[in-house]
């Protein structure tokens, strides 16, 4: 929770999970504490960065120490929520959407991500498992995010009727989507989506070559 | 080009590709011209928002009227270095990296993002295509970047090696990196890594749950 009433940007929120990921490739028994120096070598960013990350949750190092192991990974899960199971939905079980389940399922080590349910509109899909978790018709989207309680969906179909399917999300309580559909999607504020067309993310990389 | 020595921030580069999508839309022998009004409508951010982007770049609407929509998206192109062809290759010929190679060739339209080169260190995949793309051997890399001129890397590998890797890559002229890599990267200053990691991403959008 951000102190006070200041939002916290987004490049913000992106960068925590670097940081988590980083410390928990530290064994705390070995080395307690870490400096906002070698926090930010870790994930490739500078100590000021790191400092001002954190000072927008309150969480702050001791001058000359730096943070405790320990408390800053208990810090960042719970900013992220990481401290309770999120159940995420999937929407297009095509090639693209089922090498990030098996991606996922294969490198979510100790994470509280779970990909619950599969969605696809091809009947010869329905009923079948990709890395232990079942497709079901788009059909039964309603039906299947309240009684899971999916908070998350990840969007990986060709995009036509996007909107519509986001929209019956939306009304049914995902909070957030990570969209791979390459048409822009309008959702209502408190609602947060996160493109991650790899054709966009190749064309904003272009930029830098 | 930025005017003058003003560092675009990563994040208005990433909206610009959503911009020319949303203006590539946009038919202009019917309307030939856009409003920052409309144009924030269609990526879902404000006007004021898409004024403050292009005037990094130095364009600027009409008063009043708006941006002509052909001019716009020459002028984004030629930011993006998309006048040009951008060459590819992809470390990882797995789930993941077959995936993404399909969808990019899918989605590419009339886009001079170019997948070149595949890379694998699996024998049995040595020789063999997907979507058109040969997969060589990683030893051949230094070779094939060269040769292929290659400016930008995909990285969907398991991890070990990757800073290796990386290296080799930055040494024959690799400009930037989209790396689904579970492990941080290092690169020198000149050099631009977009971590695509999808465990990632699910970690930062939980917060908005």
């Amino acid at each position: 929770m951000p102190v006070g009433d200041k939002k916290v940007p987004d490049v913000v929120i992106r960068r925590l999970p670097l940081y988590l990921r980083s410390l928990e490739s530290i064994d705390p028994a070995e080395y307690p504490i870490v400096s906002s120096e070698a926090l930010a070598k870790m994930v490739g960013t500078s100590s000021g960065q790191v400092r001002k990350d954190l000072s927008y949750f309150g969480v702050f190092g001791k001058q000359g120490v730096g943070y405790q192991i320990v408390l800053l990974k208990g810090e960042l899960r719970r900013i992220l929520k990481l401290d309770q199971e999120i159940r995420i939905g999937l929407i297009g079980a095509g090639n693209l959407g089922a090498a990030l389940v098996r991606y996922h399922q294969k490198n979510r080590v100790h994470q509280p991500l779970e990909i619950v349910a599969l969605f696809d509109t091809d009947e010869k899909k329905i009923g079948r498992k990709i890395a232990d978790v079942e497709i079901h018709p788009v059909e039964c989207l309603q039906e299947k995010i309240q009684e899971l309680k999916i908070k998350v969906m990840i969007l990986t179909f060709p995009g036509e009727d996007a909107q519509q399917i986001v929209d019956i999300c939306v009304e049914n309580g995902v909070k957030s989507f990570l969209s791979f559909v390459p048409v822009p999607i309008k959702i209502p504020a408190g609602v947060k989506v996160q493109t991650a067309d790899v054709t966009l993310e190749l064309q904003s990389l272009a930029y830098y070559t």
